[in-house]
């Protein structure tokens, strides 16, 4: 996948509407990037879903998804380390 | 995939806590199981998420993440269909 050439086409799913991660998604791939990465954390993986299919089945048809990792990671929370669960979904074109 | 013998091992994610679920997995691999698909729509997506890496990291260390799918359907509402995103998570041993 890395061919050297380093794809910083990552979109981070907050707690925005899907629509406007969807559309930034769009504006990656319009701005030349062959590939967009989407991530999410926790409740947020939803959301993460939700904005891929938006993407492939409303606005871009010709987008198709490539890859889906799930992963648990550490974050700091009021009381230590917490671990969560994360999703990466990478659509390319 | 799909050999002719059925292979019905899925759990369907609601709303209970994740190690409820993550249970539920653990019993279908003792009963025999080789594979087990994790499944959830809208919210419940990342509890789905949650149970696969609370199943592999924490209770089954040699269960490991096989296929990963998003897709949309489609739900009767209160007003008529909705489209819901939803995820199958694989795990086999």
């Amino acid at each position: 996948m890395d061919d050297g050439i380093k794809k910083e086409n990552v979109i981070l799913i907050g707690k925005k509407p899907v629509s406007s991660y969807a559309f930034a998604v769009i504006t990656q791939f319009n701005s030349g990037a062959s590939e967009v990465r989407i991530k999410a954390r926790g409740n947020s993986i939803s959301r993460a879903v939700d904005t891929a299919e938006f993407v492939r089945h409303r606005l871009m048809p010709d987008a198709r998804l490539n890859d889906i990792q799930i992963s648990t990671e550490e974050v700091s929370g009021e009381k230590g380390p917490l671990k969560v669960s994360s999703i990466e979904i990478t659509l390319v074109k």
